[in-house]
């Protein structure tokens, strides 16, 4: 199987980090199949969302409320409330496939595959990209 | 690999939309492995949930209060609160693997594959169906 | 397609429950490809997360909050807000795929492949693993 892994600095601050030409570049010439896009960490997580008009920020907002920064978590270890960036990867998947046709990605046109990774200790993130070949 | 776009009419209202009846046609004697399905959309998700007990209404309830339809987001444009359906993806994803086993979903008794899709500014919706095959 | 369904006694309580032993075994000696874990269920999820050092209880006070277990659904059945665990798919997706290198999981070093069950009235799940191999 074709794989590579990503090394994506993502800053000491939340981010949604966009990796869908990392991702276009890989596929490039593969053929059809699926294109597996992983995050081998317990504090990220992968959506499929517009960037660059606010969907982003907005994407962080959200998720503030959802998994409050707050010591509420028994999970408790880095900055205060780290436990919240735990429960992400439940919400917001480690883990995605999206159809490749003829080398090229089928998304959207306002798609794009970003990282969301919402950790603020872990500036540094590995991401794997997999694609995997119809046999038929 | 076999793949497929379904035109789906999802009116101007949220909707939870049944897919499960066009999945099973498309993988019908196509033997084992994955169905993808994929939404190239940036305002709509999957979702394997039962419907006609309740629950899509449900669902569409419960994306109300986690994800607010009101002038809180950055992303602004058309109808009021759209900023929301932006976020949506992140949480319903818009992507599914369902196993197919000769020719047949491996779905529970209860399981169906629905559009999620909460925007009302967009009445029809795009979704790929794509079957990939075992190579073993 | 290798595949192979597993029975997890949940128990009467909600449950994170740890499949990373199950699946690593499942894909030992399969070469590379992708395993898709699914829950034939319409009440049940599954998350990639770190377990033992208090995200799994995290988790379900969580999806407490976010998913309020009263009576403000109009999926009634069960146990009182039982509607609540059949919106739980709709977030914590019934069907993930993880990388497999060489008959190993490409997880990460605190992840977890883990069976999330918020349903109290069905103490036994079923999980499907399959692996799908690369055809390249």
């Amino acid at each position: 199987m074709r794989t590579t892994v990503l090394d994506v600095a993502t800053g000491n601050r939340p981010a949604v980090h966009d990796l869908t030409a990392e991702c276009a570049t890989f596929v490039s010439g593969a053929g059809s199949g699926l294109l597996n896009v992983f995050v081998p960490h317990a504090t990220a997580g992968l959506g499929i969302v517009e960037t660059g008009a606010g969907s982003d920020r907005d994407l962080l907002r959200a998720l503030d409320d959802l998994l409050p920064r707050d010591d509420r978590w028994q999970h408790r270890h880095g900055s205060p409330g780290h436990g919240r960036d735990h429960l992400l990867p439940a919400i917001v998947a480690p883990s995605v496939c999206v159809p490749v046709l003829d080398g090229e990605l089928a998304l959207g046109t306002w798609q794009s595959i970003c990282l969301v990774d919402t950790n603020i200790d872990n500036p540094r993130r590995q991401v794997r990209l997999s694609f995997l070949a119809d046999a038929s």
